[in-house]
């Protein structure tokens, strides 16, 4: 049960995004510029770092939710996802998203960690100062989520399905109109 | 010197604010909606939380500047500020705001750590689901913007009169003036 009292059956970072619309709108906007809008990143690469970001967290219903987008980013390759969160080092994705995993990984435990050379290698494989920077953005925005998703003890639902399913709609919408376009109607 | 090419001499969170300004509004406003919107939790309290937070963090730029602007609405006493953050059980603030800044502190490792026996120390002092709510929100705010300073190295000035002198214009105007306002000047 969560800690204070949020919407029946709305599972995750909803509920207290229903509790609270004043505040879901900016974080709603942040999310859409950060993982939707224009980047050289793929919104692929971007929700891996948020579902790797979510995993080092421990966040089940992110981790799950942002794996799942990925994957719709990805062609359905979920395997992908499961992989990065394991070991990205090991897996197929590109230098320069190695790199950035890296750095994003440092971010997740303090951002005092990421060193010198963790910027230098991201540098070498090509990532510029607006991929290094939203990388650490990207980063630091999970941190906020999960700890606001988990602090609050939401619901994270066991059934794949419902995640394969939210994942569509917010890859094809966005978040802004999946989820505070949802609040609004709600309320 | 930062992880990437900010605007010379600004220091803190508003370097990389300048950088990316599409992500420096929402941003903003949600520090403006959590730290200065209404709320039965006064400015001083909710500054409380972000500074104790951030020391916690070890991030010297937010920790220095949220206890400043702590101590303006406390009438100056950067004293209390200082031993909130040494150990806020032993202080004179109520013991509502000690219950959420225990649960602030929880949040801060990992939401998962937020108990239910945290909770019902916060409601036995009398605190309520919006109370709760923004503490939980306020500490996961700044597991992030701790993460954005730190994670690319941003300055933080050594002279205590700057944060003062700072504290003194976001107490009067607020984040998105103060911040978003400084960043389309300069832009």
């Amino acid at each position: 049960m969560a800690h204070i009292s949020l919407p029946e059956g709305v599972p995750g970072i909803r509920g207290p995004m229903m509790f609270r619309p004043e505040t879901a709108r900016p974080m709603s906007e942040l999310a859409e510029i950060l993982l939707c809008g224009p980047s050289p990143l793929t919104p692929g690469e971007r929700e891996l770092i948020a579902a790797y970001v979510s995993a080092r967290n421990d966040c089940t219903y992110c981790q799950t939710i942002h794996g799942a987008i990925a994957a719709c980013h990805l062609g359905g390759d979920e395997e992908l996802v499961r992989a990065v969160k394991l070991n990205f080092e090991e897996t197929s994705v590109s230098d320069k998203l190695k790199a950035l995993l890296a750095i994003a990984g440092k971010v997740q435990q303090s951002g005092r960690n990421v060193a010198a050379e963790d910027i230098a290698r991201a540098r070498r494989s090509g990532a510029t100062d607006f991929e290094i920077h939203d990388t650490v953005l990207i980063a630091a925005m999970f941190c906020m989520c999960n700890r606001y998703v988990d602090g609050l003890a939401t619901r994270a639902p066991e059934d794949p399905e419902f995640y394969r399913q939210r994942a569509a709609k917010i890859a094809a919408e966005g978040y802004v109109s999946a989820t505070v376009g949802q609040v609004a109607a709600a309320t």
